[in-house]
């Protein structure tokens, strides 16, 4: 978790459009036979690496199929040869990266001192969005609810390795006591929000990480107004973040923004801001890239001939011969 | 081959806009530290599989780093769990559907009988060309032209497998004998066309296989304007394909369109016709659904756990205590 937050760190406060590209996640949503979505996540470094990371989100998953409802993986590419360099999967990566997120623009945001910490939804996004704040703060007290028992009962356990105080607590009780609040919630859309802003902290921010679809927010339009509201891809933020129920114009600074320059934002620590986390592609480029070094230094993964790239180039039965055609069955 | 025009046929022939999604490639262009390209090509079949084909283009490969030009690989997805079910190299795969797509074509708007097939361009899709065309006409003669002699002159050595009659010529003399012409060549942007308009017979069929970037055709304008001119996604072709000449307006049936009806266009065989192939990622689909099958009962390729799906959901360090982390490492 350290090296990713000083390496996303890096990455996001050198952002150059030129040299990152990226597009807004994109995909196939379908109802037949159930509902779900199949999306692509594309970033390029340019003369560096680029990252590919397929999703397939179907709710029905856990009951019908004993299956997680999102299932993904990362493609990792050296963009100077077109070369697959690493094939993972992405639900840790996401997990880690989306946590370290939050704690950049904690780390901007939130006041100093020793943080009560509030986790609103205590799935496995809690985990990583506690872990990533606890390498920046001093966290004082740890706050967690969750509509389901289980969740919230179980999140000490979960979290037992960051040896903090947890609570389980009612949700305005989490609300009247936290400094920093986490929403990571699988609320539907139209559910939201999950959260009142009758006794927020007059200095509380916000991690808002569970929208990610048209409909679907977790906080109120009104603690929104009166926020300095970070995005971290805004164009994304405002078809699927928080930022949906806002303007471009209402918008602060991105996370690349904060990241860049920290300090011109610590004015507004006695403010309520709210980081509106979206997720975006160069951070599931900067994870990989990450997984991929320390996999290499530790001997962990497998080595594979995938692409085929000996031979007579004009021959595409080059190899054939042999009877071997080179195919990774993933399953 | 067989298997792969007769998928490849029912999946085109059954093309429901609903059922198959698909989008137009799209990609990043670099100049730095080289030109190039790195695109990516989904696809889906609602309730089946997904494929996500992702290709490198780098034209200084071959001299700089002695790697291929196209280094491509393809994802297969379960749409209904979002798992990865395959991962393979993807140029033996475009290659093979190339082919089988050009067959497809030839053999609804070409002349029945013994045809000469001419190839304008001898590298890997001449071979995957002639090869599939062989498979739906029984070929009198072939006739073959390469700009680089040592394209032509190999050309023989490398499709001994289909114990065809092969002569290298001038152009004019192929195109003057061919009664079926493919044309895959590397023509620069700008530098086409790469065949005259002048010795066509009246039947001629002209499966055009190599533009695939804006700027780039193979065939004269005067040429496509007189002929019956078939895409295979035409609002791709009209970006990147021999359709960049035309109008849509100009455009004749989709090769979904002569699959589905093939006898509807048999009154066209003795006009003049081209197939402006651009690749789509429905073939890749079938493609790679074919390459799966054949693996699994030849049993080739290898099984590998990618994805993580034990453990508990809401705990995204599952599985990490016994210091396992899933990462495949692909070079």
């Amino acid at each position: 978790m350290d090296d990713l937050l000083t390496s996303l760190t890096a990455r996001l406060g050198s952002h150059d459009d030129v040299e990152t590209r990226l597009v807004k996640r994109a995909g196939f949503m379908y109802d037949d036979p159930h509902p779900g979505v199949l999306e692509w996540m594309p970033a390029m470094v340019t003369g560096g690496r680029a990252v590919v990371k397929v999703v397939g989100y179907n709710p029905s998953n856990p009951r019908e199929r004993d299956l997680p409802t999102i299932v993904s993986t990362i493609n990792l590419f050296d963009v100077s040869t077109g070369r697959l360099v690493a094939l993972l999967d992405g639900v840790l990566p996401t997990a880690l990266r989306t946590g370290a997120a939050s704690a950049i623009a904690t780390d901007v945001l939130a006041r100093r001192g020793r943080p009560v910490v509030g986790l609103v939804g205590c799935g496995a996004q809690a985990v990583t969005q506690l872990h990533a704040i606890s390498r920046i703060r001093e966290i004082e007290q740890v706050v967690v609810y969750d509509t389901d028992p289980d969740a919230s009962a179980s999140f000490a356990a979960r979290t037992a390795f960051l040896d903090l105080p947890i609570r389980v607590v009612d949700r305005l009780v989490l609300e009247r006591e936290s400094d920093i609040i986490c929403t990571a919630t699988s609320a539907a859309i139209g559910e939201g929000p999950v959260v009142d802003d009758t006794e927020f902290k007059p200095w509380i921010h916000v991690n808002a990480v569970g929208s990610d679809l048209p409909g679907k927010t977790e906080l109120p339009f009104e603690f929104l107004k009166r926020s300095l509201v970070c995005t971290d891809f805004p164009e994304q933020a405002l078809v699927e973040g928080e930022a949906q129920q806002l303007e471009a114009a209402d918008l602060g600074p991105t996370l690349n923004e904060l990241a860049r320059d920290p300090d011109a934002f610590a004015g507004t620590r006695d403010q309520p801001s709210v980081f509106d986390s979206t997720g975006y592609a160069v951070e599931d480029l900067v994870v990989a890239e990450l997984f991929l070094r320390h996999a290499r230094e530790m001997n962990l993964g497998r080595t594979l001939a995938v692409e085929r790239l000996e031979g007579d180039p004009r021959d595409p039965y080059t190899g054939l011969v042999a009877g071997v055609v080179p195919v990774g069955i993933a399953k």
